[in-house]
């Protein structure tokens, strides 16, 4: 098992037809959650902001293929009564069944489909790796791969499951994930935790600056190992949202390569997650990366406009991970060697490191390269 | 004439050799500059912004091909030599001599080509609609086309030439924008004049949301007209702004649709021109928009994500123009006629008015759809 059903107490089971899957998640513990920060918040965002009021969670029940967003007071009905069928068929109280959807905004749910996917989902669940699988490719819509992240240590386990490739694809959009752990947990310290890793992860990747009506990650805590380190736990949750960020940054729509933008000597983190995030949300920077070019004067100029504070003829730049990284500016000096630089770019992953050497702030963004296919997948689509 | 030479007292020469243009306005006056707010600015911002301290310019010398950019303390002493060669050649005092470049970043100018190119140019100087073409040519890049604005009152006249086509090209860039009128009127005056018609009109354009390191607007006052109505002045610069914004969006790399987008309704005119700008700014509405495809969902999520306060299910959003207008959401009420709402995005203009209804800001920002052909522009180049 690689993912949410190696951590105890865990039982998962999915659908996909066509379009139209069902997840069911079943583990019961403390919760806690972190939701779009887009003002049109869809439906079962709503329900699931009111579910985590409580701090613990039973179940959750996802589907893809209808977003339920902005769907009004009828979607909040729907989505309400989603969790009621879902509690119905897994014999648990309404109340502790958490909800998420992905998929096209500005339709109404098909409760019939729902119910008659929940009957056939829920004699599945069980604790296995392919009960994982189908409920990670029972959440995907454009993702190209299931996506499955896991960390264990001596005395507990962290795993993962999310869909997304961008807010995104023809109408769809939408980042979920749903983490699980064993370690016992309080509801408000695994908030605390849970909204730290994101904060490190999903929320530094940029596939193309669209934010989802829909986006949430939830991470249930079952307790069954017992308390634990809290700190050694916040390490694990980063870790696997930060192996499930890079995952989705690496679906992109239409993308060929990931980009990692590195960038330290910030003011603070905060700054250095700004101006890494900028740089990897650049058109120019991504459409160089696609076409191998280094061109690291879009690199810089999009440094520049992040709202940072730096001297540009201090800073230094390189491309390329580890052995193969090749200077190209070193403290405001251009000393790119361009034939090294532009093998560095040639792999299916291109790091930038950039270091504005005006304090101590370190952060990592996740991208993707931007390509005719983005164009031809989110263009030629006809509502 | 229909820019800059309908103003009188102001001459004007051009010529382009490849990539290498050079142009030279000869027109004195008190005059006003607002520059880029990227970090990262280039040697002739920084030496055009210690010319405006004076307030007043003789003339101004603009290179492309070469931006001057990131080229340290050898590129600012490259463009106050610059400014000396125009002077030479125009027997004016450096000093009065503004400088503007746009084209490739981190690379230093080729003064000897300056020099020869200003030598060929200056006897040409003229006041003519030929001269005023061969200028607006002259600083093209990956323009299609150059761009030329005139507001002529009973009064006084406004005129303007400008370049760009985003932040962009390979390695190029930079919005450039020349005015001149022939109102008399006091440098800072002229300053808030300027600084509020380019809030309202280049700084509403997003092509690709990439800052340039070059970008200046400047606008030269000859007072030949004599004193004019502060209010009716401002009007008419603002109108020429808006109408130079328009043609750079139109002309934005890659660009098949101008895309214009009316937020009201909002908080207050900085909060309309945010939503504005958000939405323009959207890959996956420029991308709705290449394919003419009324995904309405996709400019609401934009609109969501903006920063800005307001209910989802109280705004209205159309498609089109005048007559042509054709309603998606009524007050929260989905009322999309695709059919009609696809016919209304065939030309070559593309409009949506987005109500807010919560309060009365107002504003309009423009750019382009996202076409192949911007990836192919921007991917497909080798430095």
């Amino acid at each position: 098992m690689k993912s949410i059903c190696a951590v105890e107490g865990v039982d998962a089971a999915g659908i996909k037809e066509g379009k139209f899957g069902l997840a069911l998640i079943r583990a019961g513990g403390t919760a806690a959650g972190v939701f779009t920060s887009n003002r049109v918040r869809a439906a079962p965002v709503e329900v699931m902001m009111d579910r985590m009021r409580r701090g613990t969670l039973d179940a959750v029940v996802v589907n893809s293929g209808c977003a339920n967003a902005y769907t009004g007071e009828r979607g909040y009905r729907d989505a309400v009564e989603m969790c009621g069928i879902a509690a119905g068929a897994l014999d648990l109280d309404p109340a502790s069944v958490g909800v998420a959807s992905t998929g096209v905004i500005g339709r109404y749910l098909d409760l019939s489909l729902i119910r008659d996917q929940c009957g056939r989902v829920a004699p599945l669940l069980t604790r296995s790796a392919g009960a994982e699988d189908a409920a990670a490719r029972a959440i995907m819509t454009t993702d190209t791969f299931p996506k499955h992240a896991l960390v264990r240590t001596e005395s507990f386990a962290v795993g993962g499951i999310t869909k997304g490739s961008g807010m995104i694809a023809p109408n769809m959009g939408t980042m979920l994930a749903f983490l699980y752990t064993d370690a016992e947990v309080p509801a408000p310290v695994l908030h605390d935790i849970l909204r730290q890793a994101a904060r490190r992860s999903f929320n530094r990747v940029v596939v193309d600056g669209d934010t989802s009506t829909n986006d949430v990650a939830l991470c249930t805590a079952t307790g069954a190992a017992g308390r634990v380190d809290r700190d050694e736990l916040a390490r694990a949750v980063e870790t696997v949202c930060r192996d499930l960020a890079v995952q989705i940054a690496r679906d992109g729509e239409g993308a060929t390569k990931l980009l990692a933008v590195t960038v330290r000597g910030a003011p603070d983190e905060d700054a250095a997650a700004e101006v890494a995030r900028t740089v990897v949300a650049s058109p120019l920077v991504k459409t160089a990366v696609y076409g191998e070019d280094p061109n690291w004067g879009r690199v810089v100029a999009a440094a520049g406009r992040a709202g940072v504070a730096f001297d540009p003829y201090a800073v230094s730049l390189s491309v390329g991970e580890d052995a193969g990284r090749t200077p190209l500016v070193l403290r405001g000096e251009i000393v790119a060697d361009l034939a090294g630089a532009k093998a560095a770019m040639r792999g299916d992953t291109v790091a930038f490191d950039l270091d504005l050497a005006a304090g101590d702030g370190k952060a990592t963004a996740w991208g993707c390269d931007l390509t005719e296919k983005y164009v031809e997948i989110n263009g030629k689509y006809t509502t």
